[in-house]
């Protein structure tokens, strides 16, 4: 297929976890109705980005944010990337509690599981003055450095959760693997935002010559994390082939494998 | 120390060897005599970046451009990255020809030789209806995929040549060293300049959360390949600290090895 048409989910998450779900399902299936094959949610969707607050929305494999999903998926005949949710694992902590992930779960257009990426990266700053965060008081790191690749109609997809895009030797690995295109769901805040989103972004892109696509939620100033949203896609030439600002929206990209050829034959990097 | 400064030498290069030679003195005494330690030429300084033209500027390590590279750093008591000059190597192609290296040369105070990089990754490029460019015409490929290394007296230098920006896996690997600052000559054009310099600029420097200096040949239309200039100092927080615009200039920063730390401790990526 010379061309098709993905869709990033910038959508507004509120402490209300059913309403979250009702947002997904609204946006996703607004995103199908407008044509996109590979659907893909934020990092977080289904609570508010706090530490102190994610164990209370954690859920198993089996549960309902991933049923969810994989029903979207179904119903809407899309390959749908899951954003991320904290996920129960059946693996202890040392001291005996379950250890929690930061996952974004892949379905395929039946509705089946496809592949599933752990964060392996995690988010902790302490700006003097500033934003102090720390996901490692309650995320166990997933053990995933080289990403994760998955099969689709349109070729091989990677995935990686926002801060993994910190870390360039991910991207490449991906890319030696086949990836035309990497997801990374990704809830930057508004100090790394406005200095480090766009750099970081374009710079995975173009240092692999691939479209990389990653999706944020929606700003919301009620909650105590604020996103910094604006979800891009990013050409193979590193720039913009869609950006959103930072309200809730369907961000629509059109991913061109064809355009992806030309660029890596016009500056050859040794693919 | 808690910092110094560098001073980048974005000098106009003429087909006159013996004018670019004069232009490069004239500036790094300009750049000693403004505080500055340690002073980056820009790459391909003694002669236009034309392949055909190469061949007729060549010079081996032990010739004039190096003899007045070695002087400048003595005489001005600076430690001196001697942008790059197309370099007669002893070493032999398979035609029996002199390889030929893009080299950066490294000079100490005292006007020793205290390192050398070979540009490790050449530029080709061929856009369709646009920029046609061969550097592995003439140039031979220098084996330093890790980029290359040297102390000062304000810690460990990291330095790779244009193209080889491209690779983040050089830069990383130079930052394991310890590097805390990597210098780039590089010579951009007007078709990846305005496209790739500032992203590739900036993303290098934040991935690694070094300080990095890119120095440029300031623009000349009258030459057939036209350089994009900006030659620019980007902190570990991945923003400018010094940019230039496409004028000839001898651009200034202040290198503080402490807000590197602070950057480092407020956001950790694992150094």
């Amino acid at each position: 297929m010379a061309s098709y048409k993905i869709a990033l989910i910038q959508m507004t998450v509120t402490p209300d976890k059913d309403e979250n779900m009702e947002t997904a399902a609204r946006l996703v299936h607004e995103a199908a109705a407008g044509g996109a094959k590979i659907v893909c949610l934020p990092e977080i969707w289904n609570c508010p980005y706090e530490v102190k607050l994610f164990a209370g929305y954690a859920e198993p494999a089996d549960g309902p944010a991933v049923e969810l999903m994989s029903d979207l998926a179904r119903q809407n005949e899309v390959f749908l990337v899951g954003g991320t949710i904290p996920e129960i694992s059946g693996e202890k902590t040392p001291d005996g509690a379950a250890k929690v992930y930061n996952t974004s779960f892949v379905f395929d257009p039946s509705g089946a599981p496809l592949a599933k990426h752990r964060k392996s990266h995690l988010f902790d700053i302490a700006i003097e003055g500033g934003l102090h965060f720390r996901e490692s008081d309650f995320f166990a790191v997933g053990g995933q450095p080289d990403g994760t690749l998955f099969e689709t109609d349109f070729g091989t997809v990677g995935l990686a959760v926002c801060f993994d895009v910190r870390f360039p030797e991910m991207f490449r690995k991906m890319t030696e693997g086949g990836a035309h295109l990497i997801f990374l769901p990704a809830a930057f805040n508004m100090t790394t935002g406005p200095a480090h989103w766009e750099i970081l972004a374009k710079s995975r892109a173009l240092d692999n010559q691939v479209f990389f696509a990653a999706c944020a939620p929606a700003r919301n100033t009620k909650t105590r994390f604020i996103a910094y949203g604006h979800s891009c896609v990013v050409t193979p030439w590193g720039e913009y082939c869609a950006a959103a600002d930072s309200r809730e929206t369907v961000l629509y990209a059109t991913i061109d494998k064809g355009y992806m050829e030309k660029v890596r034959a016009e500056l050859p990097i040794g693919h």
